[in-house]
C-alpha cells in the first residue's frame, strides 16, 4: 500500500535543504543544494524541480508525492503563500512563492517562515508534541520563536507573531531598528562571543581563548560552552547572563500567555545543562511559584530537522491529507 | 416577546455590583451593595440572592435569568468556576463558586478573573468589537491584561494568562514576589503619585501640589493629569515615563502576539492625549513600522460596566444563549 507523503523544503541562507516528509514527521529521504550561484527566484524553482525528480520515488508525477511546504529566512504571509521580504538572500521581495510552487508541481504549496516552521515540526512530531500550548525559541544569530495555541501554530494578526527576540528587557537597553533591549541584542551568537573577548582584553583569565587556538576569530558560542563544561569562571558567567537574560523574556512570555512549556532549540541550546540549569534557575525567581511549577523547559528534539519536518506537515494539512 | 438575560457581577474589594445584562451587551438594569461588613461566602451569596429578588424583574423564579456571571479580583480556574484566592477579600480561599451560585439560583454560573471579565466585555461590547486579536490593559492600582485570541479569551494552560503588569521592562529593575522589573512596578497608581512627590521633595517647581490643596495624602494620578493638562512640566514628564514604560511592554507583547490593537482602559487612561499622545510616540519608536503600522491603540469603551457586560455575556454563553 502506499503512503502520501510531502516535500518539506528548508530555504537557508548557505543551504536548500530538501526531504521527504511522511504523515507521522519522519523523513523518508533527504536532498540539499547550495543557495548562492542561483539565479534568483527562478533559479530557485528550477534547482527545487530538479532534485524533486530524483527525491520522490516516481520523480515530479509520483502519485504520493502529495504537497510541497517552504520555510523561510524572512516576512511572510501565510494565508497568500506570499514572500514579502528574505533578509539576507537577495532578489526574494514580492514573491508569490506558494503560487509559483504550485503552477510549477501542480500541487499544493504552504510557505511559512522558517522559525515558525521548526515550531509546527517540534510541536507536532518532537518536544511539543505532548502540549497544547507552548512557546518554541530557537538561540542562534538571533532568536527566533513560535507560538503554540489550542494546539495549533498562532500566526497574529498578520502573520508575523512570535517575534521573542525583540522582547525588550531593558527599556533603557540596546538600541536596534527593532526597538530597544531586545532580548537578541544581548544572547545572539555574535554578543555572547563579544562579550567574552571584552572580558579577556580587560584581563579576566579564562580557557576560552586556548580552546580555540587563541584565534578570536575562531570563538564560537560552542567554544565557551566548552570552557564552561571544564569549569572556566568566565564562561559560566557568560552562560549564565544569556541564561538571565532569556529568563527575562520567558518569564515576560509566561505572564502574557501561561504556556505549558517552552521548548528550547538552535545552536546555543546545544550547551545543554550549562543553558537549561541556570534558566530554570532564573525563570524560577522571575515567576511567582503558581507559574513556574506548572511550566516545563524542555530541549528541542529534533535538531535541524524540525524546519522541514514542520514544513512537511503544513503541506500535508494543507492538502488534507492530515486534519488541521 | 420575552428577552432573556443574566446577571453579570462585577465583585470588588468595596462594593458587588450587580447588573442585568441583555444579549446585546446593554445593560438594563443596575443594583450593589458594599463588600465590607458579609459574613463570608454565605453571607455573600444571601446578598447576591436578595439583591437578584428585586433586581430580577420576575424575581429570582423569572423564567428569562438564564444565567449569571462573576468577576472576581484575584485567581481562578474558569473552566471549574473555582476560585483559588482574592487578594484583598478575607475568607475567600478553595471557594467552588460557579458550583455554590448554580445551587443557589438554579441557574448556569460562570467565575471568571475581573480583567479577563473586562476583557470579554470591550471585546464582545466595546471597544474591542472590530477586532479578533486583541490585548486589553487596564490601568489602575497595578496594570491588569486581558488577551484576545481567534475572536476568544485566551486563558492559558491553567486560566492565568494576560497578567501583563509583571512583564518585565528592567531585567535589573524593581524587585515584587513577581519578578523583576514589571511595568506594575513603574506605572501603577501609588508609583506614580510617589515619583511626583519624589520629584517635588527635590525641588522641582510643579502645579501638582497646589492642585490636591497641599495635601500630598491627597495627590492622585488624576491630579498629576491635571496638572500635565495645564502644561506643568512634571506632570508631563510624569505621563511621558508612564506612556514609554507602557510602550516597552505593549512592544514586547506585539512582537510576541502581533495583535490587532491595545485596548487601554482604567483611571490612568481617562488623562485621554496626556497620555496616549505620548503611549503612540513611544511605541512608534519601540516597533519596526510593518509591526506599529498594522496595530491600532484605542480607549476602552466601557467604563467601569466592562466587567459586569463581560460576565453576563459569557454567561449568556455558558447557557447557550449566545455562540461561543
Amino acid at each position: 500500500m502506499s503512503t502520501p507523503y510531502s516535500i518539506g523544503i528548508d530555504f537557508g541562507g548557505t543551504s536548500v535543504k530538501l526531504a521527504r516528509v511522511l504523515p507521522d514527521g519522519t523523513i523518508a529521504a533527504r536532498a540539499s543544494f547550495a543557495t548562492a550561484g542561483l539565479d534568483g527566484v527562478d533559479g530557485w524553482l528550477a534547482a527545487v524541480a530538479d532534485t524533486l525528480s530524483t527525491l520522490c520515488p516516481g520523480g515530479l508525477d509520483d502519485p504520493d508525492f502529495a504537497a510541497v511546504g517552504v520555510g523561510v529566512p524572512g516576512f511572510v504571509d501565510f494565508d497568500r503563500g506570499f514572500v514579502h521580504d528574505l533578509t539576507n538572500v537577495p532578489g526574494w521581495t514580492a514573491v508569490p512563492l506558494a503560487d509559483r510552487l504550485s503552477a510549477l508541481l501542480h500541487r499544493p504549496a504552504v510557505v511559512e517562515n522558517d522559525v515558525n516552521a521548526m515550531t509546527a515540526g517540534e510541536c507536532a512530531a518532537g518536544a511539543g508534541r505532548a502540549y497544547r500550548h507552548a512557546i518554541f525559541l530557537t538561540l542562534g544569530t538571533g532568536v527566533g520563536g513560535g507560538v503554540l495555541i489550542n494546539g495549533t501554530l498562532y500566526r497574529g494578526a498578520h502573520s508575523m507573531a512570535g517575534e521573542i527576540g525583540h522582547v525588550s528587557i531593558d527599556m533603557n537597553g540596546i538600541s536596534s531598528p527593532m526597538g530597544r533591549g531586545g532580548v537578541e541584542q544581548y544572547v545572539g551568537n555574535r554578543r555572547l562571543v563579544e562579550r567574552a573577548l571584552a572580558a579577556i582584553d580587560a584581563g579576566r583569565p579564562s580557557s576560552i581563548l586556548a580552546l580555540a587556538n587563541n584565534d578570536r576569530a575562531a570563538v564560537t558560542p560552542k567554544t565557551i560552552s566548552r570552557a564552561a563544561a571544564a569549569g572556566d569562571p568566565l564562561a559560566l558567567e557568560i552562560f549564565d547572563f544569556a541564561a538571565d537574560c532569556l529568563a527575562t523574556m520567558m518569564a515576560s512570555c509566561a505572564y502574557l500567555l501561561q504556556p505549558e512549556a517552552f521548548i528550547v532549540g538552535g545552536g546555543v541550546s546545544a550547551a545543554g545543562p550549562i543553558l537549561f540549569d541556570p534558566l530554570k534557575k532564573h525563570l524560577s525567581e522571575r515567576l511567582t511559584p503558581y507559574f513556574y511549577s506548572r511550566l516545563q523547559i524542555v530541549p528541542a528534539a529534533l535538531g535541524n530537522d524540525a524546519g522541514m519536518i514542520g514544513c512537511g506537515l503544513l503541506a500535508l494539512r494543507k492538502a488534507d491529507i492530515l486534519p488541521d
